[in-house]
């Protein structure tokens, strides 16, 4: 999952938010979110520090927030409207080490709003479901990665593109968020590589969920 | 993370416990302590229901564990005291898959003590600590499978097995506890496919670390 807006391989051109005051509300309260949940955690969040925080008066907030579990819900949903797209770097072990670049930026960055959002989805059943739906939409995003991958000829046509990018993608997760490991510069492209390999060997290819013993 | 005593790879004799009223204690506590954790959540986790659950005097919970601290501690280290090792099915496909299927077991049984430790050390950095020690143990642990399968000859000698443990392994633990999907009963066998893959097709050489770009 990457959340960072300001990461650097997004596209040129963010979509345009709606404008106005609304949007510069939602602007500034989902930033108090971010700064509240990265400083003081999940426990700590209410409506009240985070209305103080944004300088949003507090009725403005319960009125469109409703409470705690709104406003995780609408940074879930702000980090998933974010126009991103994979880079095309000419080869599967590209496309997946930039990706995991990425993701590692974003887990390890201080503060990570994409390790507190994980952190937070053990803690509350909604942002559980929230995290899941946005990982869904990134994993959908990515997929083009695998398909350009088996149009140049690298992997079999029948390349289940979801198993690909979880075997490239996991351990990185793994590390950083479960192990607690330190960051491993060397990391997003050796699991990349290996995932690469991995595919162009037949590993993900979709009759092999069928033939599995 | 495989912390359940009662799974069915275990070697048959369970190191004996060091016997007696103090060994019985634990077992009370200890058991007390995953009951409460998988029905209520660490939030709702005190000394005082572990004892009355365990049917032990608080006096005692107190001196012997001090706090709830000490409770999660003891909990990890008497997981990380089972008497476990890798079945040796003859390929390190099937090593790996079995691996798998006791992760998969152990994270989706009901209730599931391992998913509960795994929750807990999103909110407390000593267990965290605890948690990354057993998983650094169960990986050494494991690394024999790896080592069989380079005397074998499946698999170059320079392998990091390591690496090749977390390749097989956290695509499960990425699904199961992060995703959080549904369990894929071919799932396990179908990572230690492309993990075994990767590791013959030379991917997880130790050079391979150092030469990545």
């Amino acid at each position: 999952m990457n959340s960072a807006p300001e990461n650097a391989r997004q596209t040129a051109t963010p979509r345009p938010r709606p404008g106005g005051r609304t949007a510069r509300i939602r602007t500034q309260v989902l930033d108090a979110v971010h700064a509240e949940l990265t400083e003081h955690g999940y426990d700590a969040l209410t409506i009240d520090t985070v209305a103080a925080r944004a300088g949003v008066h507090r009725a403005t907030v319960y009125r469109r927030w409703r409470d705690v579990g709104g406003l995780i819900a609408d940074v879930f949903a702000a980090a998933a409207d974010i126009d991103w797209e994979p880079l095309d770097s000419g080869s599967l072990r590209g496309d997946l080490a930039a990706l995991n670049e990425e993701i590692q930026a974003s887990l390890t960055e201080q503060p990570s709003i994409a390790a507190a959002l994980i952190a937070v989805s053990f803690r509350s059943e909604e942002a559980a479901r929230a995290l899941r739906q946005l990982w869904e939409s990134r994993y959908a995003q990515c997929e083009i990665v695998v398909e350009r991958a088996v149009r140049r000829g690298e992997i079999p046509a029948d390349t289940d593109a979801r198993a690909v990018l979880i075997a490239a993608t996991a351990p990185l997760y793994h590390q950083l968020v479960l192990l607690r490991t330190p960051a491993d510069p060397g990391l997003p492209d050796r699991i990349a590589d290996s995932a690469a390999r991995g595919a162009a060997a037949g590993a993900f290819t979709q009759q092999d969920s069928t033939d599995a013993s």
